[in-house]
């Protein structure tokens, strides 16, 4: 406390005195490890009547600052009567614990956190004005520091969609999410990466496309994030096939050995902010474009990426619905890719249907196997998509002549190329393993005959997330007809696969209640 | 489950048939009161290795719905490893308790929420859609039934500020907000009420009003709000005078007896969505003009008030601005009244420095207190305002002609009935108190002399909240100087009043960052 400057310019002398008060010191508490899981969020209990919560004036849920062990944590605080805690302990969550890092028993002080300056963006923001790069860069590092409660979470998200993210904006938003990540670099003039928009279930080319690019020699240290708002992401899929979870230095090795990898993003940290903010859009299912490509391309960004392709599924029911979004998608994915010098190439691709056969992560991670092993019963969409992407980056990278990438791709896919590259990825990263299969599954049928006309993507989608996945990993859906399949009065069109009872009933529930899921003709 | 409509309109006969799969049913826990405090949120614990979380695919941090003694609650669910509870248990917290009603080792259901319908016409509404009365009444439907959660919550408020409600939607959400609640009658023609907009710390002129209005034998049946973004809310000052927390039956008892209440709205239900909505607009200090609006409207409607006057402070910090701002708020409340069949007077006061002396509850009940009993160092200021407002209504009501209603309401003060009236109405209420003072109090100094040129009324009010309003009821600010005042080097300013020594730290570390609370001028 001290004497500050008066702002207005006409005087800058002091106006305000504070007499120093000498501030006795915060006591501390008796750290204790109560075994509670609660996610990512630190939570904290403590008694009504510690004499801390008096002291420091908290009251249930306020969020608090935990320091311990030379770290600090903010934590949302929720009190007890008794019997739970004895005088002078605070009980930690699982995530509290392991962020401060510290040993039961240990001297742990709990006071109010320091107020949140960003939040004045944030403000600013829901009310119509710009964002310039500091401004977002405070907000992103208070994101990534985990400052921000769900309330907070959400109003920047909400804002950010309702007035949709300027150019300016989104490349702003991009460098603050790179800069507070890990960023990495790669002994190589060229760095491919790819990147699906998402949208269209089963879209699992991921995979393939890493096989059969590093079987060229070409350098692409894949790294994937989970499910937004989608029944599986790629970390989500390949982590049935193999540990994904890798730090940096695990990650190095494996692309050493193998000119490519296919791990979790979030494990190693590349754009922090951006895992924080993908879970709270998954709560709102709102995914728009401005987040989308800073999400995307501050993860490729900060991964060492130097040639990108990016596939953008356009159909009805798919993410991106028109020809002229995905148009101005891509315009904008390589305007603000060319501001970081990175070179794009977007790939539109057929949304109108789902890929392969397997919605959920183990189902596409069988999907996968199937293509990679040349499966006479693989399913040739996926195959196809998977090559188109994979040329393209053979193009980009000049590995090929334009337009020959595909025939190049299908190739590398028919002499085992591909499938040899795959398993050596899988055994650097800890091993490949085969995907799981639910012990429960139930079918939906025909209940005419008819020829199919439409699948709705996200009623589908919505399907597959009810019987549990992504998280439940062998959930999710099989698809056993494709648009234009003349099908029999009671013919299976799909099978719902879970791990539960209560979520199977929930997700045939919801079947039951949306026949949009398909429309057959007679 | 069974068949089910194709919606295309080429055919009506069902395409989807799930053949019905006989749905065990869902195993019960034992209930146990945790004596856990989480504000009114309800939460539940259940162990990790339980078998409901494996059956029904339940992880830390699920939203779940708690069934028992036939009601159903929604929770936020945290697991545990072992210790804190026992196999087979769920404890709950307080919350949760008290909405569900069980007793100890009641029999208790744990599963999925449905799906929450409504969330789509939020989605819409982030994405710029206007929203019509139907997606309204089902979001506020769900609101008021504690089916959203932070996230949800902030994104509603978040699109509705960053796209303002429009007429059209302003009246929707009115509407909805009132039919979610109790809705008040009373046997006479005319009711009065009376509302300030708020943004000037210390303006509490409502009890004084209420108490000159009752005394003319007009129906002044008030129910009011606590503190949104404010340090103090009309029913947190009464509290420190009265209880406030009368349930329906016992307000009309009061207002029976004396014709006049000053009771806490929360208690009565009068628009359950929007207690909830406020606790969020707080955390993230927003406040827009649409949802003022029904916030405003849809209590005083739902209480049953004919006449109401709305005192719209104006000045540079002051919630409303400029005096164009002031207009176009008091027309859309004017414009709204109308189609519920309510007549409004909107009164514009100078809003550029706080009201009376005190600022946080009881300092305001104090200054309250001073002008009800015509002491002689009762603060002019708000005395004034209060008659003005009285008069507004006096006149409104056709209890006195025109341009006549100020010094009827100055008489009636000065005579002593309006203090008689306050006096009833608090001992109807339960009993007229003493407002407490706090223990803790500092000085904050002029640091050299000057005239006193301006008050900051946003970092005032943040001042007095960080020092523990409203939560601390004493906490607060007193102020000892008013614009235009010479003070003299090292004469006190204001006076930071606390109950916990954290927060008097706090706040006096914020005043010292943050000189620009006043200016002086040599």
């Amino acid at each position: 406390m001290g004497l500050h400057d008066l702002r207005s310019g006409r005087s800058l002398r002091p106006v305000v005195t504070v007499e120093a008060q000498p501030r006795s010191p915060t006591p501390t508490l008796k750290a204790r490890r109560l075994g509670l899981f609660s996610q990512d969020d630190a939570v904290v209990l403590m008694r009504s009547d510690c004499h801390v919560c008096r002291s420091e004036g908290l009251g249930p849920r306020s969020q608090v600052l935990l320091v311990a062990n030379g770290r600090e944590v903010l934590a949302l605080l929720y009190q007890v009567s008794d019997g739970l805690l004895g005088h002078g302990e605070a009980g930690l969550s699982e995530a509290a614990w392991a962020r401060l890092g510290i040993a039961e028993g240990a001297e742990l002080t709990v006071r109010h956190p320091p107020p949140l300056g960003s939040l004045s963006a944030v403000r600013r923001r829901i009310y119509g004005q710009r964002l310039d790069l500091a401004a977002l860069q405070s907000i992103v590092r208070d994101v990534a520091a985990a400052r921000y409660t769900d309330v907070h979470l959400s109003a920047f998200l909400t804002a950010c969609s309702a007035l949709p993210l300027d150019l300016e904006e989104t490349v702003g938003l991009t460098r603050a999410m790179i800069e507070v990540g890990e960023r990495l670099t790669w002994p190589s003039p060229i760095v491919i990466d790819k990147h699906s928009v998402g949208g269209l279930p089963g879209n699992r080319t991921t995979p393939i496309v890493v096989a059969i690019v590093a079987s060229h020699g070409l350098l692409m240290p894949k790294t994937s994030s989970r499910a937004i708002t989608s029944p599986a992401g790629t970390a989500d899929t390949m982590e049935t096939l193999a540990p994904v979870d890798l730090d940096v230095a695990a990650m190095r090795r494996v692309v050493e050995r193998e000119g490519a990898c296919l791990v979790w993003g979030g494990s190693v940290r590349l754009s922090p902010a951006d895992d924080i903010l993908i879970r709270v859009e998954r709560v709102l299912d709102i995914d728009t474009r401005g987040q989308l490509i800073a999400s995307v391309l501050s993860k490729k960004i900060a991964a060492g990426s130097t040639h990108i392709v990016i596939d953008i599924p356009v159909g009805a029911t798919a993410k991106v619905r028109t020809d002229e979004a995905a148009a101005e998608l891509a315009a904008e994915l390589t305007e603000v890719g060319r501001v970081f010098g990175v070179e794009l190439r977007c790939v539109m691709t057929d949304g109108v249907q789902p890929v392969g056969r397997g919605i959920g992560p183990a189902l596409e991670a069988h999907d996968v196997l199937a293509v990679l092993k040349n499966d006479a019963q693989a399913p040739q969409d996926l195959r196809r998509r998977a090559c188109m992407l994979a040329g393209a980056a053979l193009e980009l990278a000049g590995r090929t002549a334009a337009g020959t990438g595909f025939a190049l791709a299908e190739t590398t896919l028919a002499d085992g190329r591909a499938w040899a590259k795959f398993q050596a990825i899988c055994e650097a990263q800890g091993g490949l393993r085969q995907p799981p299969k639910a012990a429960l599954t139930h079918p939906v049928l025909a209940s005419r005959a008819g020829r199919l006309t439409s699948i709705n993507n996200r009623t589908l989608a919505r399907l597959a997330k009810l019987a549990g996945a992504p998280d439940a990993k062998s959930a999710g859906v099989m698809l056993h007809a494709r648009l234009g399949d003349d099908v029999a009065q009671g013919q299976p069109l799909m099978t719902v696969h879970a791990e539960a009872e209560g979520e199977l009933a929930y997700a045939l529930e919801f079947a039951a209640a949306n026949p949009d899921i398909v429309q057959l003709e007679a």
